[in-house]
């Protein structure tokens, strides 16, 4: 990740600007408010804004006056309640902005989070910078062959080091000729005087999928916890997931509480069927149940041995 | 409006509660910060938390780094050009938090603005307080002849006086009704022991639309700004209309640019469909049209004549 | 529940207007359209239109070019799949359009479900019907003494009927009261020409929660599947419930293999907590686990011990 | 666009596929349904499924029990005025599915429709087709001048031929590419059995965003029309608006008076702030006014002559 000294300033200077607010304020987030921390090998995500903490949930679900004088105890029984009998409302009285940059088919999966707000910027209006995404080599996996949507083994030797120069080359080569047609100097006036550079909204159009992009991203505490539980799940997608881990991270700064109430009560907790409760039941009481004789298809049967710790 | 001590101490102690932040603030709304503003007889809104100002949309809109260094002059410029061209996203980028305190039959229109977090007043957890909306003499208005949903000339004499009776009598009575059902003493003991109290779910039933409700609700600037457009419109219903004013000074105070921007392209705007629009060109072009030779229907014709200030 | 003759001859031409269509069609809700379903004492809900089948979410899970070919069991097997993997894309594919008659505190609740499309019946615009909910004696609960929000025992004898009478008079003074204040007669007329009827839009507040309203109601199956979830659980309030349960029956008419699963792995699942899972493997490898020594809170274990069938 | 010989059987077992329904049809949409509309050089809408009608509309805005007895001049007048009134929820009512074959930047474009559902095909589940969209010569406009986000006048010549070059070898260059590293024969086998192929969701990385993809899409007949509003304006980038242009003569198809209301109140409508509106009053009234007079800023002044048919 690579900011330029002008983007530096910026950020600097926000940082510089403290000011007094009646409003709730969280110290171990306004550590971290608009300093970038980095993702995959050109992205970041910075938080811009927040509001409220741990608890807001609480005064809005108890829709009082004030702050509250209940002692920190209730409140954290409380938080834990609303996440466990799945009170989603409370969870979005608080807010979080986001500047993110992300390769774009990353944001393609992210953008599919839809209860939340964006901005993105426009390549229609703007010329995009010349940074793409190349995976690191530990990350080069192949194609499962378990799993149609999955990776398995990274590649090595020839194959990867082919794989990755024909990632760089076509990313390079196609950005290149994105600048070409699109024929801009660095003053607006046209790099080559002699021809008229292609519309940018045509021209993007070039780019590989690799490209990053950047955009503002706003959600509240319940949706932000929702895109968590599906992008910090080990099935989602590399790329995505390492996102959704730094932004973990800003979950514990931000509200404490919730953070550890959504790794018991999410991350880490498995739903059970109708017909896997039945076979728990049986095995508890005493009952020894096979695959064959638990009544489940097998796939099943192999999610619920994962959850439970069996042997497979 | 009336407050407890105990409320009144709440938001003392929020007012009181000064802390720093490296968040954009606006002096114009924390000096509103947690303090009721009131509405009707009983009700109120108050600002509990914001997010963002008017250079948060800009800053969103320009996916920039920092809080932009161009001039206030361009900002204003930018904020009505996104107005004027209906970009909602950037608008999107503020957020505010109210405390709202209303009667039961304007919370059921306030709420089908979907875009928006709400969290209510539970009565199935809690007992309402005895409040309940009295129009003022001079809100008690006939129903209209011409228009179906509409008001007429204000009620007077023996006929108001009964209207109000009726509502006064009929709300305190059902409310009586509703305690009596419920049986709960002060200190949460039985009023009458010899009885048990209806579950308090079920004789909440009991309760007129007028009764007061309260809810924290919770909106990005442009669903707040649309919510103003349908509400602090003359065809909203009074009563909604006056939480809706009571909000266009909040948005003055919060984002001043925004706000005149929506003054003079939503609020104080007007939309003619095509077949005016070819009629206005026709007038403008020097020849006399007239309902008759306008091919507009009288509906529209009128609809016509009164944004452009035409003679009837 | 009771029709006027021009509304069940309504329903009676919808009924015999047969048409051709090349859209998937499901003939066991073809068999309940446009009919009502009864729902307490004067309420229904009636399927007005429907989109979309069980095929529908297949067809669109595989992005497919027709109805495809494939075998039904496949087709089950990946409904099942989607389900139990939370993919919920594939199930807003198909839709569903109700008229439901409800009382106003019933739809307080039910239009916090804002995934939905809705248009209620006006009442600043018309005059509501004279009708409210009285619950049938075994639903007159007590306040439960363990939850509060929960019922307890039902009433009976003394208490019960003076909880009727109070009832069923106010919901019939207030309503002869907003009759009383409109002053409509049958034909348009005021029906007493001395006097002006109050604005429609006014008279309503006088209203008690108990009254009957309808309205349309139209969401995806994902959120019809979220609203049944939620209400058809036995912590809803009774009187929701029982409109659930009765869009239990129109899901198993609609979609029998999404319903299916939905029992499965919604209904009847539960989702256990990380520290309920360590628990459980606990067991399952034959230590004793108590609610001492589970590292539960008392409320965990007993919601776990539930779950699990354990001795309490 | 083509279809594989597959694909077009499906398409005509759906077409023969002929059922009969108690719900409401249109014959001209019946017409329509599921057959490919091309849109650009391989795209397509198709029409797969819609729900209701123009009178679905009046049904639910009269929340009526049947289809209505009224005079269809009725219908239409109450369709035009719910345009006029900007009363959305009746046109929530009816609803829509296509399946829509795009390149990926307009996608893009198109996902920023949130009120919508969708499924997209997977490229981290199966492999892309070889299809990609070069622009028409006729569409390779130049940069505009003027607008940052708009285009100007049509290439030609050399500079047209290369750009044309670029784009289809960078395009062809960059799938082949992905075709080597995923290395996945006719039957599922590896192409080359001495190495690995590239897991599938790191592929699809090197494609270009001029790439087809496809996805079944859903949306209500207001959401329909606030797509169309925006993307069949003539700001919108040539190649989503396409996309809305093809939709227009379904949306006529499919419920032709709410396609007229929409011409008229919607696409061919402006909306005049109030600084416009005073000074189109002032003009009415016989005054002279000229740019400098109006008290409008230069480019408001433009907009308005443009709108008004002013002489610049």
């Amino acid at each position: 990740m690579q900011l330029t000294d002008a983007q530096k300033a910026e950020i600097e200077a926000a940082r510089a600007d403290s000011r007094t607010t009646l409003r709730p304020t969280v110290d171990a987030i306004e550590a971290l408010l608009h300093c970038p921390i980095p993702v995959l090998d050109h992205g970041f995500v910075r938080v811009v804004d927040y509001m409220g903490d741990d608890a807001a949930v609480v005064q809005a679900a108890r829709v009082s006056y004030g702050r509250g004088t209940r002692r920190a105890q209730d409140d954290a029984g409380l938080i834990r309640y609303l996440m466990r009998h799945w009170h989603s409302t409370p969870f979005e009285m608080a807010e979080i902005k986001l500047h993110v940059k992300l390769p774009i088919f990353v944001a393609r999966q992210w953008i599919r989070h839809r209860t939340a707000n964006v901005n993105e910027y426009s390549a229609r209006y703007s010329v995009l910078d010349r940074e793409f995404y190349i995976p690191a080599p530990e990350h080069l996996a192949a194609q499962s062959a378990a799993n149609r949507q999955g990776r398995g083994e990274v590649l090595s030797g020839a194959a990867a080091a082919e794989v990755l120069r024909l990632l760089r080359e076509d990313a390079q080569r196609t950005y290149d000729h994105y600048a070409w047609m699109l024929n801009e100097g660095e003053d607006g006036a046209p790099a080559d005087p002699a021809r008229r550079g292609l519309a940018r909204e045509l021209a993007r159009m070039n780019l590989t999928l690799n490209l990053y992009t950047q955009w503002y991203w706003k959600a509240d505490l319940h949706n932000f916890m929702h895109f968590l539980r599906l992008r910090a799940d080990p099935h989602a997608q590399y790329e995505i997931r390492a996102y959704a881990e730094a932004l973990l991270d800003v979950l514990k700064a931000w509200a404490p509480i919730t953070h550890q109430a959504f790794l018991d009560y999410r991350l880490g907790a498995a739903t059970l069927s109708a017909p896997m409760l039945a076979c728990v039941r049986r095995m508890l009481s005493g009952e020894t149940v096979t695959a064959e004789t638990s009544g489940l298809s097998k796939r099943e049967w192999r999610d619920m041995a994962e959850v439970l710790g069996l042997a497979p």
